[in-house]
Protein backbone atom coordinates (compact mmCIF):
# COMPACT_ATOMS: atom_id res chain seq x y z
CA UNK A 1 0.00 0.00 0.00
CA UNK A 2 3.08 2.38 0.36
CA UNK A 3 5.45 1.34 -2.39
CA UNK A 4 3.71 3.52 -4.76
CA UNK A 5 4.21 6.57 -2.53
CA UNK A 6 6.25 9.58 -1.74
CA UNK A 7 5.56 8.14 1.84
CA UNK A 8 7.28 4.78 2.72
CA UNK A 9 7.90 3.62 6.11
CA UNK A 10 11.54 5.72 6.54
CA UNK A 11 8.55 8.63 6.45
CA UNK A 12 9.06 8.98 10.45
CA UNK A 13 6.32 9.50 13.05
CA UNK A 14 4.54 12.69 13.27
CA UNK A 15 6.15 14.02 10.01
CA UNK A 16 2.45 15.47 9.50
CA UNK A 17 1.44 16.33 13.20
CA UNK A 18 2.62 19.98 12.51
CA UNK A 19 2.99 20.31 16.05
CA UNK A 20 4.72 23.91 15.77
CA UNK A 21 1.37 25.62 15.06
CA UNK A 22 0.36 27.24 18.03
CA UNK A 23 -3.33 25.75 18.40
CA UNK A 24 -4.63 28.85 20.30
CA UNK A 25 -3.90 31.12 17.07
CA UNK A 26 -5.16 28.27 14.70
CA UNK A 27 -8.50 29.62 14.53
CA UNK A 28 -10.19 31.46 11.57
CA UNK A 29 -11.73 33.65 13.93
CA UNK A 30 -8.67 34.70 16.01
CA UNK A 31 -6.23 35.12 12.90
CA UNK A 32 -8.89 37.97 11.57
CA UNK A 33 -8.73 39.33 15.08
CA UNK A 34 -5.04 39.00 15.74
CA UNK A 35 -4.59 40.74 11.76
CA UNK A 36 -6.73 43.56 12.73
CA UNK A 37 -5.26 44.80 16.41
CA UNK A 38 -1.53 43.52 14.92
CA UNK A 39 -2.21 46.60 12.40
CA UNK A 40 -3.57 49.12 15.01
CA UNK A 41 -0.61 50.28 17.43
CA UNK A 42 -3.46 52.08 19.84
CA UNK A 43 -6.08 49.23 20.06
CA UNK A 44 -9.75 48.59 18.55
CA UNK A 45 -12.66 49.26 19.89
CA UNK A 46 -14.77 46.24 20.66
CA UNK A 47 -17.49 47.74 18.09
CA UNK A 48 -14.92 48.31 15.53
CA UNK A 49 -13.23 44.91 16.14
CA UNK A 50 -16.42 43.04 15.19
CA UNK A 51 -17.23 44.86 12.36
CA UNK A 52 -13.73 44.25 10.54
CA UNK A 53 -14.01 40.47 11.93
CA UNK A 54 -17.71 40.29 11.11
CA UNK A 55 -18.29 37.83 14.46
CA UNK A 56 -21.35 38.20 16.58
CA UNK A 57 -20.67 39.88 20.36
CA UNK A 58 -20.81 36.36 21.85
CA UNK A 59 -18.61 34.61 19.22
CA UNK A 60 -16.07 38.03 19.78
CA UNK A 61 -16.30 37.81 23.42
CA UNK A 62 -15.41 34.00 23.74
CA UNK A 63 -12.74 34.09 21.71
CA UNK A 64 -11.12 37.83 23.47
CA UNK A 65 -11.16 35.77 26.47
CA UNK A 66 -9.21 32.86 25.49
CA UNK A 67 -7.00 35.16 24.32
CA UNK A 68 -7.03 37.54 27.18
CA UNK A 69 -6.41 34.69 29.14
CA UNK A 70 -3.14 33.71 27.46
CA UNK A 71 -1.73 36.73 27.53
CA UNK A 72 -2.44 37.53 23.72
CA UNK A 73 -4.45 40.44 23.91
CA UNK A 74 -4.87 43.27 26.59
CA UNK A 75 -8.51 44.52 27.11
CA UNK A 76 -9.59 47.87 28.76
CA UNK A 77 -12.85 49.54 29.51
CA UNK A 78 -13.49 53.14 30.11
CA UNK A 79 -16.36 55.44 29.38
CA UNK A 80 -16.15 57.87 25.91
CA UNK A 81 -18.51 60.20 25.66
CA UNK A 82 -20.18 58.97 28.91
CA UNK A 83 -20.70 55.69 27.54
CA UNK A 84 -18.71 52.16 28.70
CA UNK A 85 -16.24 51.51 25.73
CA UNK A 86 -14.14 48.21 25.75
CA UNK A 87 -10.79 48.18 23.82
CA UNK A 88 -8.72 45.30 22.42
CA UNK A 89 -5.13 45.67 21.85
CA UNK A 90 -2.41 42.52 20.74
CA UNK A 91 0.30 42.86 23.47
CA UNK A 92 3.83 42.77 22.45
CA UNK A 93 4.18 39.50 23.54
CA UNK A 94 1.11 38.50 21.73
CA UNK A 95 2.34 40.22 18.23
CA UNK A 96 5.66 38.04 18.61
CA UNK A 97 3.84 35.25 19.07
CA UNK A 98 0.86 36.03 15.92
CA UNK A 99 4.28 36.70 13.89
CA UNK A 100 5.86 33.40 14.76
CA UNK A 101 2.67 31.15 14.07
CA UNK A 102 2.18 33.07 10.73
CA UNK A 103 5.71 31.95 10.12
CA UNK A 104 5.08 28.26 10.82
CA UNK A 105 2.16 28.29 9.03
CA UNK A 106 3.63 30.15 5.61
CA UNK A 107 5.72 26.71 6.11
CA UNK A 108 3.30 24.54 6.42
CA UNK A 109 1.04 25.84 3.51
CA UNK A 110 4.29 25.27 1.86
CA UNK A 111 4.60 21.34 2.84
CA UNK A 112 1.22 20.91 2.30
CA UNK A 113 1.37 22.55 -1.19
CA UNK A 114 4.69 20.37 -2.30
CA UNK A 115 2.27 17.00 -0.76
CA UNK A 116 -0.59 17.98 -3.60
CA UNK A 117 2.04 18.74 -6.38
CA UNK A 118 4.25 15.80 -5.70
CA UNK A 119 1.05 13.23 -6.73
CA UNK A 120 0.00 15.19 -9.36
CA UNK A 121 3.05 14.76 -10.80
CA UNK A 122 3.50 11.49 -9.88
CA UNK A 123 0.12 11.14 -11.74
CA UNK A 124 1.33 12.94 -15.12
CA UNK A 125 4.87 11.00 -14.64
CA UNK A 126 2.81 7.47 -14.66
CA UNK A 127 3.04 5.50 -18.08
CA UNK A 128 0.41 6.00 -20.53
CA UNK A 129 -1.95 2.88 -20.42
CA UNK A 130 -1.79 0.16 -23.61
CA UNK A 131 -3.75 1.83 -26.28
CA UNK A 132 -3.95 5.41 -25.33
CA UNK A 133 -3.32 7.97 -27.75
CA UNK B 1 -8.39 55.72 18.60
CA UNK B 2 -8.42 54.88 15.03
CA UNK B 3 -7.20 57.70 13.44
CA UNK B 4 -3.33 56.86 13.85
CA UNK B 5 -3.92 53.64 12.10
CA UNK B 6 -4.28 51.88 8.79
CA UNK B 7 -7.66 50.60 9.83
CA UNK B 8 -10.18 53.38 9.58
CA UNK B 9 -13.78 53.87 9.21
CA UNK B 10 -13.14 53.37 5.37
CA UNK B 11 -12.03 49.83 6.05
CA UNK B 12 -15.52 47.41 5.01
CA UNK B 13 -16.85 45.75 7.63
CA UNK B 14 -15.92 41.86 7.29
CA UNK B 15 -12.13 43.19 6.10
CA UNK B 16 -11.01 40.22 8.25
CA UNK B 17 -13.77 37.72 8.39
CA UNK B 18 -11.14 35.52 6.17
CA UNK B 19 -14.92 33.94 4.96
CA UNK B 20 -13.03 31.98 2.01
CA UNK B 21 -11.11 29.68 4.51
CA UNK B 22 -12.67 26.66 4.53
CA UNK B 23 -13.53 26.23 8.36
CA UNK B 24 -14.15 22.10 7.50
CA UNK B 25 -10.48 22.33 6.38
CA UNK B 26 -8.75 24.99 8.83
CA UNK B 27 -7.74 22.71 11.92
CA UNK B 28 -4.39 21.50 12.84
CA UNK B 29 -4.94 17.81 12.47
CA UNK B 30 -7.28 17.64 9.38
CA UNK B 31 -4.08 19.72 7.82
CA UNK B 32 -2.03 16.98 8.42
CA UNK B 33 -4.17 14.13 7.34
CA UNK B 34 -4.93 15.72 3.90
CA UNK B 35 -1.29 16.34 3.18
CA UNK B 36 -0.11 12.45 4.39
CA UNK B 37 -3.07 11.50 2.20
CA UNK B 38 -2.50 13.77 -0.76
CA UNK B 39 1.03 12.98 -1.44
CA UNK B 40 -0.46 9.21 -1.42
CA UNK B 41 -2.75 8.51 -4.60
CA UNK B 42 -3.64 5.05 -3.23
CA UNK B 43 -4.39 5.28 0.26
CA UNK B 44 -2.68 4.94 3.73
CA UNK B 45 -3.63 2.88 6.08
CA UNK B 46 -5.48 3.83 9.69
CA UNK B 47 -2.42 3.15 11.08
CA UNK B 48 0.09 4.65 9.01
CA UNK B 49 -1.69 8.02 9.10
CA UNK B 50 -2.11 7.69 12.98
CA UNK B 51 1.84 7.03 13.02
CA UNK B 52 2.53 10.38 10.35
CA UNK B 53 -0.23 12.74 12.17
CA UNK B 54 0.53 11.77 15.88
CA UNK B 55 -3.08 11.37 16.52
CA UNK B 56 -4.52 9.12 18.78
CA UNK B 57 -7.35 6.02 17.21
CA UNK B 58 -10.04 8.26 18.81
CA UNK B 59 -8.83 11.64 17.01
CA UNK B 60 -8.21 10.68 14.32
CA UNK B 61 -11.15 8.33 13.81
CA UNK B 62 -13.09 11.47 14.60
CA UNK B 63 -11.57 13.87 11.97
CA UNK B 64 -11.83 11.16 9.26
CA UNK B 65 -15.84 11.01 10.20
CA UNK B 66 -15.73 14.42 9.58
CA UNK B 67 -14.11 14.45 6.61
CA UNK B 68 -15.73 11.49 4.98
CA UNK B 69 -19.60 12.90 5.66
CA UNK B 70 -17.74 16.26 3.52
CA UNK B 71 -16.65 13.54 0.65
CA UNK B 72 -13.20 14.98 1.17
CA UNK B 73 -12.14 11.44 1.86
CA UNK B 74 -13.00 8.14 0.68
CA UNK B 75 -12.34 5.01 3.22
CA UNK B 76 -12.40 1.53 2.58
CA UNK B 77 -12.14 -1.73 4.75
CA UNK B 78 -11.01 -5.05 3.38
CA UNK B 79 -8.70 -7.82 4.75
CA UNK B 80 -4.93 -8.48 4.14
CA UNK B 81 -3.18 -11.54 6.06
CA UNK B 82 -6.35 -12.10 7.64
CA UNK B 83 -6.76 -9.03 9.30
CA UNK B 84 -9.31 -6.25 9.28
CA UNK B 85 -7.83 -2.85 7.29
CA UNK B 86 -8.84 0.39 6.90
CA UNK B 87 -7.71 2.16 3.71
CA UNK B 88 -8.21 6.35 3.72
CA UNK B 89 -8.01 7.94 0.65
CA UNK B 90 -8.40 11.40 -0.24
CA UNK B 91 -11.06 12.09 -3.03
CA UNK B 92 -10.42 13.76 -6.21
CA UNK B 93 -13.01 16.42 -5.04
CA UNK B 94 -11.33 16.60 -1.83
CA UNK B 95 -8.26 17.43 -3.35
CA UNK B 96 -9.31 20.19 -5.58
CA UNK B 97 -11.24 21.11 -2.07
CA UNK B 98 -7.66 21.09 -0.29
CA UNK B 99 -5.39 22.18 -3.20
CA UNK B 100 -7.97 25.87 -3.19
CA UNK B 101 -8.14 26.05 0.90
CA UNK B 102 -4.07 26.24 0.70
CA UNK B 103 -4.49 28.85 -1.88
CA UNK B 104 -6.53 31.09 0.37
CA UNK B 105 -4.69 30.11 3.07
CA UNK B 106 -1.38 31.29 1.57
CA UNK B 107 -3.39 34.53 0.96
CA UNK B 108 -4.68 35.06 4.47
CA UNK B 109 -0.61 34.62 5.93
CA UNK B 110 0.34 37.07 3.31
CA UNK B 111 -2.53 39.73 4.58
CA UNK B 112 -2.06 38.78 8.06
CA UNK B 113 2.13 39.72 7.91
CA UNK B 114 1.57 42.53 6.22
CA UNK B 115 -0.50 43.73 8.81
CA UNK B 116 2.46 43.04 11.18
CA UNK B 117 4.56 44.25 9.50
CA UNK B 118 2.95 47.49 8.76
CA UNK B 119 2.32 48.16 12.23
CA UNK B 120 6.13 47.34 12.76
CA UNK B 121 6.99 50.34 9.97
CA UNK B 122 4.92 52.89 11.59
CA UNK B 123 6.78 52.39 15.31
CA UNK B 124 9.36 52.59 13.44
CA UNK B 125 9.12 55.74 11.87
CA UNK B 126 7.73 57.64 14.30
CA UNK B 127 9.72 60.34 15.86
CA UNK B 128 12.47 59.36 18.38
CA UNK B 129 11.18 61.48 21.85
CA UNK B 130 13.27 64.60 23.02
CA UNK B 131 15.95 63.88 25.08
CA UNK B 132 16.57 60.29 23.17
CA UNK B 133 20.46 59.47 21.77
Amino acid sequence: MVNDSVLNESVPAGRFEYAGLDRLLHERARLGILASLAAQGRGLAFADLKRLCGLTDGNLSRHLAALQAAGVVAITKDFHRNRPRTTCCITASGRARFAAYLNQLEQVVADASAMVRSQKHAVRRAPLPHGAV
